[in-house]
């Protein structure tokens, strides 16, 4: 293993003992700090990340990449409103909860403990960075963080001023380290790192998640890319319809959860809804519409811009102004589409029909499964989890936004008078 | 893959389905099914088990292994009580808990769902091929059973009567299959099925856990060995001392939450108690033991027999009727102690001091903690679950016994009249 990785993993190892029976007090407190040294190092983090951005620019990187890696002055300080949110949440370590006592006296509890040492290799994303970490040390973790390499600078600005944080609070600044080295072959240490790292979160597109299921050795919750479905069923109104494909695409097209195929109900796409939507989506929000030949038709009547979407289309994470579209003839056929093509992260139906909507919510196989509501709620936030870790498109353990909670478990803690088994 | 694995994973895939939207009256029935016919073919398992004891005979298999893989008429009964205690179990899949309505009016909902697919690789212990089916079952998900060679006709003829049970109330047999290959070879291919398993659970010791570390492709969590620890701190009551460890150490030595390593506080070595729990022990028990210098001194002045420890006893899942020993100066050594041999199985404190009780209860990161009770409370159906899949050492997803509840995840369900993100 890498020198750097090494020592990083043990750094994290000695910190996460010294969190592991800590205060809540002094883990609010490193909070505290960190906020403390961000706001008086706004300037230098910004510039840092200016320059990232330039880098980008100068790479040619697009549109909505280039926006997850920026941050400005609103999002600084919605970094640090986050940060606050965090510190302010309940200790989810102090819970001792009794399970119940048993008839020979013996009482049993669940004690929620920290995992121990964190990993997550994520996107170019700056507010990742904190929003991990105030995870991490709110839950009693260390953290380990492997950023995308178009982030380097501002991470390297961010994870400095947090360490500067934990040491003005007497917290070991093992408590949140950066790998500096951003190669892929970090991230196979990070995978491979058995005892070293209790969970790698690995947030990503199809090539890492592929390299995961190579290579991993320690324990994994994936963030999986966002195939993200909308389903607009026979009955749905029109306006609802357009309203949340229109937001589900437009709103933020760079991030997870945002809509990438929309699948129509053949009815639906023969009525006046489809060809009012898609020009709404075009004109208004930018989008290049790939479509099949049924939802094609509404569109070349009326004179609205659209391509033929390839069968490859409909296995693409686009991240972008970009839209899938395909109509199908039931809800059957449209649950079939989304259980061949989908990556079990988010899926929606717009219908009046309660019945059909049940079906839906009950027979997709996904993270997040909503109903007549945008795909863009499937964060942490917004279903009321405060910050989230990421959004596990894994079963095990998380399944959704990971909060608090989910970055630790539970011990049996039983206590008894001299009771031995008979 | 070999055909055989291929052949059973898609059976089971397929069967996973249907169990996924069956009601749980189905499923209910199908256990009932299932005990109907174990009842009817109890003279033929018995028959395929005393066969399997035969061969093991012959190949010398000792004591406590032996006693893991017989299946008498007492055992086959309480076999069958689980079975009907967990079809009596209320369904873990109709839990829709809500979990708020948000300010914009969005109802967010968190429904338990199967995980799909199971896999179990264990030990010769044919009670666990009912409880590991009738569990997987009950939480909607199909499952692969891949025990020890040794018990091979014992689960032939159990699996085969589960599956007439299966076929009598109309559901797939797939739900519940066999691996006939018991070789290494088909506990890798289930471990790198991607895709074809969504958990599992390999049971066994440091071999089979090693093989995890290096193959698993697929989400697993490990049911490791247990190097049981019971500490008697320096203000122990000699009698409860006494009465703990002998139970924890003999009541079965051949299961993973049996005592393997007694640590002792050095002034509590000197006293009285110590030779008296040694003798009984040893004449009262038939255990070997293996002690440090300093706890041997009492039981050489009293003749009792013992020999001397080597490091590697304190490594040692022994599974039968040996104890290593050890003293230690104060309750740090302990824990120290714990964290540099334990295997996050099990760990128990005898003391009548609270400050160490909760010290010891807070620090030692075992799956289960124990105060003044017997190692061998650590399981299931003792602390209130009923029957169990396996004792998690993981601690991602469980950490303990698992239960219903282990084998299903919750997804988000959101519920809206048309909200977007603003």
């Amino acid at each position: 293993m890498d020198i750097d990785v090494t020592a990083v993993l043990a750094g994290a190892r000695t910190a996460s003992r010294t969190l592991a029976v800590s205060g809540e007090l002094l883990r609010r407190q490193g909070l505290e700090s960190i906020e403390d040294v961000l706001r008086a190092e706004r300037t230098k983090v910004l510039a840092a990340n200016a320059e990232d951005m330039e880098a980008a620019s100068r790479e040619g990187i697009s549109g909505a990449l280039l926006d997850r890696l920026l941050l400005n002055e609103t999002r600084f300080e919605a970094m640090l409103k986050g940060l606050r949110e965090v510190a302010a949440l309940p200790d989810p370590l102090s819970e001792m909860r009794k399970v119940g006592t048993r008839p020979n006296g013996l009482e049993v509890f669940r004690r929620r403990v920290p995992l121990g040492v964190l990993a997550i290799v994520y996107e170019a994303r700056p507010n990742v960075t904190i929003e991990a970490a105030s995870l991490a040390l709110k839950s009693g973790n260390a953290i380990v963080l492997r950023g995308g390499r178009e982030a380097g600078h501002s991470n390297a600005a961010l994870v400095k001023a947090a360490q500067r944080g934990l040491n003005q609070a007497g917290l070991p600044t093992g408590c949140v380290q950066r790998l500096e080295n951003d190669s892929r072959e970090s991230v196979k240490q990070l995978l491979q790192a058995v005892g070293g790292v209790d969970l790698v979160i690995p947030r990503g597109g199809p090539q890492l998640m592929a390299m995961v299921d190579e290579m991993a050795r320690v324990p994994v919750i994936r963030h999986g890319q966002g195939i993200t479905h909308v389903f607009v069923d026979e009955s749905a109104d029109s306006k609802m319809a357009e309203e949340i494909v229109f937001n589900s695409k437009v709103q933020r097209p760079g991030v997870c959860n945002a809509l990438e195929t929309l699948l129509l109900n053949r009815q639906w796409a023969l009525s006046d809804g489809w060809p009012k939507l898609a020009r709404r989506l075009v004109r208004e929000g930018g989008v290049q519409l790939r479509v099949d030949s049924t939802s094609a038709t509404a569109l070349a009547r009326e004179g609205i811009p659209c391509s033929a979407a390839l069968e490859s289309d409909y296995r693409t994470e686009f991240l972008d102004l970009v839209l899938a579209v395909r109509t199908v003839p039931s809800l059957g056929d449209a649950l079939a589409h989304i259980a061949e093509y989908g990556s079990h992260h988010t899926a929606a139906i717009v219908t009046a029909n309660r019945q059909n909507a049940e079906r839906f919510l009950q027979e997709v196989d996904a993270s997040c499964v909503l109903w007549n509501a945008s795909t863009r709620f499937n964060d942490g936030g917004e279903l009321g989890l405060a910050a989230e870790m990421g959004i596990s498109t894994s079963k095990l353990h998380a399944y959704g936004p990971m909060g608090l909670r989910e970055l630790t478990t539970e011990k049996f803690v039983v206590c008894g008078t001299g009771q031995v088994r008979r």
